[in-house]
């Protein structure tokens, strides 16, 4: 009778301030999302705590959980692996919980490929909302600073593609707001509404 | 460069608090739809204006309006038609405003024809709700009165069909919470996101 919860993807360019948007999301009061916590290959710094900060694995066991497709995206970064370990994310969906990942681009388009059901939102960066302000100050800025600009742009927009909503984050309140939204109406979607009721009619005859 | 606005459909079977609901919308504060008048061939009651309650036609000019196309959805009730002027719609929507519809669900099919893009919200009543609450007090009921219940849901569910979205209309507060959320989400859709940067992109050409 459980729905199923969500798979909650959020991602974008680096440096577009992931981290602090997850952050203040899991800050709020009544947050509804399990965290998927990584696995690494890298050494636990002082005062980290397996199964908290991350799930610790020597370098063998994390490629051995890559040739057994135990994670769902996986990237080497300074010499060490860092990973999102599926079985958890399974498990908790399976609870009908939602849950939440914060992950770089090139994983986001992994975790596409194994959920292509899952909840995608591009964290898009302020040159992106620059890119509406211009028109007002044209003619005020260098060429070249606005066709740097417009390149930035023109990449940002072609990372989209994969993704279903597009949440700028010109304030980070304001971004978790709108992934808030997002999310309450993502649940709301006649398909998983009338799959529930469906199934409770099944299950009454 | 402005983007189109959304056209947003609440209905839902009749009994369901559909006016209740629309009320309470346009009572917030920072509401941001623009409310479709209907136009009627009924006369107006005391105190009732044109172009603020309705837009009041005789017959003729009703048929009229029927023949030519000019109306987004229409239906006779007691002896009057009632029907949404299409013009107004089309207009505010070019404007880059939200219009909210809130109509019969013979309505909302005409509608759907007309405006694939709406974005249409079926209000759910408690009856499916009670499917929900019915298992736990299973066995408390007369079998008769289940299988109304049952039939009734069974109904509700098909009717749901033609939407995109289902809120359960169980306190009119929490309903209008969820139907903001769906509007503010639809706005972030990459569809839509995308296209408006692409096109600033063009006109930076």
């Amino acid at each position: 009778m459980e729905e199923k919860g969500l798979l909650i993807v959020l991602s974008g360019p680096s440096g577009v301030g992931k981290g602090t948007v997850r952050k203040a999301i899991f800050d709020q009061p009544d947050v509804n999302f399990e965290y998927s916590i990584s696995a690494t290959s890298r050494k636990p710094r002082e005062g980290e705590v397996h199964g908290v900060d991350y799930f610790f694995k020597s370098r063998e066991q994390f490629e051995d959980m890559i040739a057994n497709d135990e994670l769902l995206e996986h990237a080497e970064y300074v010499g060490n692996y860092y990973g999102t370990p599926i079985e958890y994310v399974k498990k908790t969906l399976e609870e009908g919980k939602d849950v939440f990942l914060e992950i770089e681009v090139q994983g986001a388009k992994q975790v596409r490929d194994k959920f292509p059901d899952g909840l995608f939102i591009f964290l898009a960066p302020p040159s992106l909302k620059e890119l509406e302000n211009r028109i007002v100050t044209r003619g005020t800025e260098t060429d070249e600073l606005i066709r740097n600009r417009m390149k930035a742009a023109r990449e940002e927009i072609e990372m989209m593609n994969l993704y279903d909503y597009v949440v700028e984050n010109d304030r980070v309140e304001h971004a978790c707001e709108r992934i808030n939204a997002i999310v309450v109406a993502e649940h709301l979607r006649r398909e998983r509404v009338e799959k529930r009721y469906r199934k409770l009619l099944e299950e009454e005859k």
